[in-house]
């Protein structure tokens, strides 16, 4: 078999000194939703602590009102004297998003490339934590001491965000290598190949773990490489010439961005950047060197109508049909500064990520009804993942063969599909550390164990200023009240005698449009008043008791006439009369 | 070019007979959602109209609490004196879903095959009006009268449901065809293949206009037989001899249920049919002859408990995840007769409609973690569609030859890759019509012509009892109530003097967690109550303004506290004192 062990050094040396065991590792994904490890993961050696990502989530169908999502990383707040820092793998927003609420709770230094770091930067500066937090920077190939324990090399990786890296973790009780993010992409658009060289020389000395992703380990065969999109854009902006063109596509896909800048330039046409994110990436991209556009070439919004159709890219957010970007609000022509005009080129340089469908088909048809010439992922190939699928997987795999496996960044059916993946190789089924957030594996060369649920994770929903205020209550509440609406009932009483001052009077929100239902609301109306005569009449003053028999008799009756069931407010106002 | 136009006998014919230009046909495609004419469209020459279909359309995302969206069909109630009947091409709900809703209004026959009407059956006996509904039988090959103008023959078709047809419409202005849902299926699981020769007989005497369907469009290819399917099944019981075998699917595939009964008896398993649904279709499959099982085959869910593993099949719904069916209740643990066991092997035989992936995954997690052996669309080829892919689209076009082409069954953007497809063949780009539901066709052979939403159209939302209670205005109150909740705030006060007896009182529910806000919460009764001071101050008594004051300086309050709106309902109870 392809795995088989070439550890067999390091055990025999153990059984030498095997007077007091060994410390062991512990791994403890903290969050990523239904994503194991994607968000942030902590690496714990006695007492010391390093937090590889420190990312955000995206809110669900079911978390309504939610804007993002942060990862429960109380068991780092708890234990914050023994963390000595977080290592970033790259600048994604599930990877960096939740740095400024992690910094305003535990202050260590943050370690990452020059990108990394940039997109960093521009995050901390919009909480005002920028003069906060110690920054270090650093280069593919570099290796950082973080304490006594850790040590950790910053290997060469291709994804689609540039100067990705994974990690090589070195540790007391062995090496961890992570993959961060990767496909092995063998022509990059910048900076230098995948270091696969250097893997396998991990692979040679001994590696005790492998923490691989599990993205897109449900395909087959390899993902193409960047530099194939260029090839039909290229295609596509010959077909073009007299055609506005614009693209829209993920704004931290700088080598996608510089793609689409480098047909323009051949082509002679100005490239204009719309959408609030795509501006502040392409602007942090351009200072730091990784975009490489002439300042006579970029055009602001407001000169557009100063070139023709064939002088003008341009490049959009909004890939994903997400309703305030740009491009949404282009093909609504709720644009300030672009309208589509029949024969318009558009590019969507992205494919939808699943439950993002029906908004990014929306756009679609709706350029397309102005006239638009649209080209999307499945009429061309104008897109590729960042993601490796299995034969890049298995590359690694064969590369680095660790000792033991912990597939991490995917649901639990993906992780199933890569332990399986990696037993074909060879690598027996007990190796494999099937993890969920929140367990902790400890490890080190003797074996590992995985402690289930052994520190908290789970969810921190961020709603507008709010961290953390929305819970599960709150949550239900809402869905509650989309599902059917409110219906309140206010009356007041006299404190003391418990006589009916005003009421009952029944307001309804999100229940039936109340003008043509009125004769459901006077019938809600009497039912009400026929349970608080009831009360009356066996002379019951218990408010708690009367608002359950209001709530449980206007239930019933709107059960039976409409199959439905709103939530039910009752409202006693006391009145010292 | 492929489509050289064999119209020219009529073309010729026409000019000999000028006198009286003929009346027009029109079609109106009325119903489905953003699928122009897939749940109901109308044919109108002179005083009658005949009815194609007449489904329901799931509600969406943006649809909270809706459970059913009908198609407005206030044009045909209007002219309901016309109305001739309702032509069925097949029995998916998408077709016949809205029919009770339509014989409330509208009662005229009714006429399809023998499961399309028995599944018909089913829906009026739950509705109650099965005496009041005509049903006439028809085969495949048979032709009916409706009127004086229009004569409707049905062609076997095959497509994921069994006896589907497309109709061939005769009118005075000329042969309409219409595909229904069809794919080229050769090899059926039961009755015949697609009827080819009758596509091209027609198109040899001269096809007017053919709608067609556009829902696989996009896709390159040939769909796979439905017979495919059953080689996986065979090989995965192969695989699976001492395995209890649960097979999930939709309710309305017979075919595949068939396969898998089939599967079973070669294996001499027992078949448990799980699922409200599931089992209403098996019962009328069976008894109309549809399904072939023997009666010893078939077992009761409570006699699950009697069969050893190697000899039971659960066939179940819940294929697409949805959270109250059979197998999701199975895979949560919550099903009262059916428990998951490690080394089940579980077979999702379907794909996710778009927008059920979560719930689809989800479901697999779970089944997964309760160490069943789950085999779903992408691991192996477990599931087909059930429509045209290109090239069997290209087939029927270039079989029937028509004059004219109306893409339907199709977003915008499925109607113009269909219109691209036989432009690629020769069809002139002008003869293709795109339409949206609600537009008016008319046509003779003198040509086409589109009136833009002439007719009304667009969706009843069916929410519980309630047809049509549940419009844009509660619907926008529900969106709103689910993103940041509501806050209530409750004020009694004497009629005559304003004098303020009770309250302010703030209630909130969805907005924040109150237990953790109570500081939040004062500072927002404090709020209040400077705005009502002020009113005191200035003397105010309009509470119309009280109201409209108390709403905006709250509304204020949050959004500068918390970055979000809830819904604020001012009550302001009016009290004689």
């Amino acid at each position: 078999m392809a795995y088989n062990n070439n550890n067999n050094k390091q055990t025999r040396q153990r059984r030498t000194v095997r007077t007091t065991p060994k410390p062991k590792l512990k791994i403890i994904p903290l969050g990523g939703l239904h994503e194991v490890g994607k968000n942030i993961t902590a690496f714990e050696y006695e007492d010391e602590i390093i937090v590889v990502d420190c990312g955000v989530a995206f809110p669900e169908d079911d978390m309504p009102g939610i804007d993002l999502v942060i990862p429960d990383f109380s068991y780092l707040t708890k234990n914050r004297e023994k963390v000595l820092g977080v290592v970033l793998t790259h600048g994604h927003e599930d990877h960096i998003g939740s740095l400024p609420y992690f910094f305003k709770e535990i202050n260590v230094p943050v370690y990452g490339t020059r990108l990394t770091l940039g997109l960093v930067e521009t995050k901390l500066r919009e909480h005002g934590l920028l003069n906060m937090v110690e920054r270090i920077n650093v280069n593919a190939g570099d290796t950082v001491t973080l304490g006594k324990n850790f040590k950790v090399e910053f290997i060469r990786s291709t994804h689609s965000i540039a100067d990705s890296v994974a990690l090589a973790i070195y540790t007391p009780a062995g090496l961890v290598v992570h993959s961060g993010d990767f496909k092995v992409d063998y022509t990059p658009i910048q900076g230098e190949m995948i270091d696969l060289q250097r893997f396998a020389e991990l692979g040679k000395k001994g590696v005790l773990l492998f923490m691989c992703e599990s993205t897109n380990v449900e395909l087959k065969g390899y993902t193409m490489s960047e530099r194939n999109v260029g090839g039909i854009f290229r295609q596509i902006f010959e077909d073009s010439r007299s055609q506005r063109i614009m693209v829209a596509t993920f704004s931290s896909n700088i080598d996608r961005i510089q793609q689409i800048i480098n047909c323009a330039i051949e082509h002679k046409r100005k490239v204009c950047v719309i959408g609030r994110s795509m501006s502040n990436v392409v602007k942090t991209a351009v200072e730091l060197g990784y975009l490489k556009v002439d300042e006579t070439t970029l055009i602001d919004p407001s000169e557009i109508n100063k070139y023709t159709d064939d002088r003008l890219v341009i490049i959009t957010t909004g890939s994903q049909g997400e309703t305030m970007s740009a491009l949404s609000r282009v093909a609504s022509g709720e644009h300030r500064q672009v309208e589509i005009r029949p024969g318009d080129k558009v590019i969507i340089s992205a494919s939808p990520i699943p439950g993002n469908e029906k908004n990014v088909y929306r756009v679609i048809n709706e350029l397309l009804k102005k006239g638009a010439d649209v080209v999307y992922d499945g009429i061309m190939d104008v897109h590729v993942s960042g993601h490796a699928r299995q034969e890049e997987i298995k590359l690694l795999h064969a590369l680095l063969k660790p000792k033991y496996v912990m597939p991490i960044h995917g649901e639990y059916k993906m992780l199933i599909t890569h332990r399986d993946l990696v037993m074909g190789m060879g690598m027996p089924k007990e190796n494999v550390f099937l993890m969920a957030n929140g367990d902790v594996l400890e490890i080190n060369r003797q074996g590992g164990k995985i402690l289930p649920n052994a520190v908290p994770s789970g969810q921190i929903f961020v709603d507008g200023l709010g961290v953390g205020d929305v819970g599960n209550i709150v949550l239900r509440d809402r869905k509650h009240l989309s599902q059917d609406g409110l219906m309140i009932v206010v009356v007041a009483m006299a404190r003391y005698s418990g006589e009916i001052l005003s009421g009952p009077d029944i307001i309804s929100r999100g229940f039936v449009y109340v003008r043509e239902s009125e004769q459901l609301m006077d019938e809600a109306r009497e039912v009400v008043c026929e349970a608080l005569d009831e009360c009356d009449r066996k002379n019951i003053n218990d408010w708690s008791y009367i608002k359950t028999l209001i709530k449980d008799t206007l239930r019933d009756f709107l059960w039976k006439k409409t199959r439905r069931s709103p939530m039910i407010l009752p409202i006693i106002t006391e009145i010292n009369a």
